[in-house]
């Protein structure tokens, strides 16, 4: 994850003990009177772009604030928006405009205090909810777990606060069933405790596909999106409200008859995912032990409209979604659907990829040898190409293994200045990583710096080296001339005999 | 398999029993004086079809032998092809018009006599090669094994007669390793026992895509290939050849590096395919229990381009490469590559599909009950729509057991008149089977027929009757009118409630 300065500097931001900060949500609606207000819950990678992208509706005004919580993780995000300062650094140049825009409007506010959920029209839910995974020596799946409680506890400060007319829509990816049979009940419990009407509120889910990135705006406003609601009535104040923020212009909404049915495809969506970059990994395995190369065969394979989704083998797989979703979707099969069964091939795949960090380390080891006197570079600790983002990338487990070696590491990643998992900075400039001499360069992300001229050119002046390309960047021309100086192995690419 | 009459017929065959066949062959020879030969080695789904390409080449006049087995499941083929009847019914109106041609030109002779290898140029190698599955009670895979036996006395046969200029191309699906490892081995002993050079044979391996149905020629004409030889020199060769019969304006071919990565190629384009439809087994068992509509999930998530790929549920998989080229391709990396490791999650996926007529049957009692009394028309019984294939048909497994249950059995298909693996007739005409009052439908099969307007129709004017959809055929609008009357259920789609 790529942070803002307030982070770093986070220790000297006092957290508020006292959960009040009513004087400055009155102030923010009395200059935004009139307005609707949307409440975003959570302001991580998600919520804290969909209060821009409220904050800059299609068709309507809103006031937003968006509410996390007054803890160390996360309330230098709350500080920070309030100070002018958008909490993720993003190569979407939208973010910067959007945010000014609402900073010029005024209409958007951060805050700590649940009491927002009172003056809300509308409650946008987008916190984390996480899988306690146990992982064997290889990072393989042992066992894992899904714990409710802090979801529930979310949940909860909204029904305490809100007003019996709130439309609650759901965006965090749940374990199906979740929306009927867990915030449902909460809801209305909190509700009848204080004596309200269980008519007039509704309920709805609608899973973002938000890809951080050059396209972060628009992957949430311009992007096809699914939803439901608990019933029909519910699903209609969903598809109203989304109308007001996506460019419908650009993309379409699609109903589906419950929000069962929005909770499992966004589980189905990232398990397919998850599962196809499995596949890929058992066959790079394959491929390499044959001594023949899976990036041209998948290539070759592509051409059939039927095969376009064949992936291409890498390091493995990172990101907050396809590293747990499928995990979710199981658990709920047997939890919330009294199934017998989970689902076995998806929490097999999520077992290959964790594995993946491993593997390429034993390929590592088998092509390269002892590297433990090495001084290792790596290239790229995101887990994807031109993204800053660090959750769960599979770069952090394969620094481990080498680090444990004994081995010199050095970080380079345009994208990323200082990598929160591993509380470490990491070096932007490519040239003051190859001034250190590294006599070990591991490509370990798909930034697209790394593959052009310049890049290409540092490598050849380096001295003989070893080059292990995780991910397959280079193309058969650059392996070419790479492979004239330095001792190259690619991932996925077996020697050619 | 759709087989041409010829095979009902075939008690009246006599199966020679001295494979001399010198005479038919000469005269054919004479007859093409001057024309390069091409023999075909399998007769088959591929192979004959292949031989029609070959005697309609873009841009060359071949000579082309099909060669098959003196056996009683083959030597039917040759019999026919002779005497002018083309082994396979099949709705590509190309075939009729190739296999005209080649009669009309007089260069397209079938036999069973192995000397025809000799007057060869080019063998193109089409033959079977299994798997041997034993199975669980419900159909799941439980152990598997790869006899190369008598696809190594295939390759011996060639080897033994042809000259030492030949170009061996093979189309079959092999395991990964087999031209390098068996293919080539056998070729240069034999050549070896006569004397002959190694220095002019060129091996190569280039598979087929080659889709049954209605552009069953174009599949293979105007089809994107995929080649490589075991040396450079044996690739141009491939090369060379290929060009004659594949039409290039409407297609490429690839050149891999070597027949390790072509032989990969095609078992991971299948394990792909049969890993995609085990991944959509998985959940719609989970969108029935959930009681959600897998379908609209599917329609919802494919609108990404990442995800286009992802497929409807269905009663299974069927065909001669889905259900056992993930198999193959296990096997070699342990015994031609020396891995410890199969490749799990591709047989897995095989597993998964071989249950899926299980689950179908396990859905059917549970929302229909028990059907044992029953009168229970199936329609369709090859394994995909609007083709008239039934090889490893998941119909068949299902018709077992609702056979079994002590149910009256009704079958329907347009495109199949005698069902050879169950040896009993298919009525065409579903007036026929509507006659007989059936009253338990199972669409079985997509063909087009079922989903037009005559079929809902006549479906309507049926007592009312249980409905059981196992592919999801119906549209929405369609299920709403056939609930009207029927009891209606379909495989993934889970009741709503």
């Amino acid at each position: 994850m790529t942070l803002s300065v307030n982070m770093i500097t986070m220790e000297s931001i006092e957290i508020p003990k006292v959960l009040d900060d009513s004087s400055n949500i009155q102030e923010f609606l009395s200059r935004n009177k009139g307005k609707k207000v949307i409440v975003v819950q959570g302001l991580g990678f998600v919520g804290a772009v969909m209060s821009l992208v409220c904050a800059n509706a299609i068709s309507h005004e809103y006031a937003v604030i968006g509410v996390d919580l007054a803890t160390e993780d996360s309330y230098w995000k709350i500080k920070s928006i309030n100070e002018g300062i958008f909490p993720l650094i993003a190569d979407d140049p939208k973010i910067t405009e959007f945010f000014d825009n609402a900073k010029a409007k005024g209409n958007f506010l951060a805050s700590y205090d649940p009491l927002a959920y009172k003056y809300a029209d509308v409650v946008i839910v987008d916190i984390n909810l996480d899988v306690q995974k146990q992982s064997d020596e290889k990072g393989g799946l042992k066992s894992f777990d899904v714990n409710l409680n802090s979801f529930k506890a979310a949940i909860q400060s909204i029904g305490r606060n809100c007003r019996d007319d709130i439309l609650v829509l759901v965006e965090t990816t749940v374990p199906p069933g979740t929306c009927e049979k867990v915030v449902k009940p909460i809801i209305e419990e909190e509700l009848s405790k204080r004596q309200l009407t269980l008519e007039n509120y509704r309920l709805g889910h609608s899973y973002e596909r938000v890809m951080p990135g050059p396209q972060y705006i628009d992957s949430i406003r311009e992007f096809p999106r699914v939803y439901a609601g608990v019933d029909e009535i519910s699903a209609d104040a969903v598809e109203e409200f989304l109308k007001t923020i996506i460019d419908l212009s650009k993309c379409n909404l699609t109903r589906l008859e419950h929000t069962n049915a929005t909770e499992m495809a966004k589980v189905l969506e990232n398990s397919y995912r998850a599962m196809n970059i499995a596949f890929a990994v058992e066959w790079s395995r394959f491929a390499e032990e044959a001594g023949v190369d899976l990036y041209s065969m998948v290539n070759a394979i592509r051409a059939r409209p039927t095969h376009t989704n064949l992936m291409f083998p890498g390091i493995g797989v990172g990101g907050y979604c396809l590293t747990k979703d499928p995990l979710l979707a199981s658990w709920a099969r047997k939890s919330h659907f009294g199934s017998n069964s989970g689902l076995e091939m998806s929490i097999n795949g999520v077992s290959i990829n964790d594995q993946m960090p491993f593997f390429a380390f034993n390929r590592l080891v088998e092509v390269f040898g002892d590297v433990s006197d090495r001084k290792v570079a790596f290239l790229g600790v995101s887990y994807r190409g031109d993204v800053g983002d660090t959750r769960f990338t599979p770069v952090e487990s394969l620094v481990e293994m080498v680090r444990q070696t004994g081995a010199e590491i050095l970080l380079h990643d345009p994208f990323v200045s200082f990598w929160q998992e591993q509380n470490c900075a990491v070096e932007a400039d490519i040239d003051n990583i190859f001034l250190s001499c590294p006599d070990f360069i591991i490509i370990s992300a798909g930034h697209s710096q790394y593959k052009q001229e310049p890049t290409i050119e540092k490598l050849m002046a380096l001295s003989p080296s070893f080059i292990y390309d995780t991910i397959g960047l280079f193309n058969k021309e650059q392996l070419a001339i790479l492979q004239t100086k330095h001792k190259v192995s690619v991932l996925g690419r077996g020697d050619l005999k």
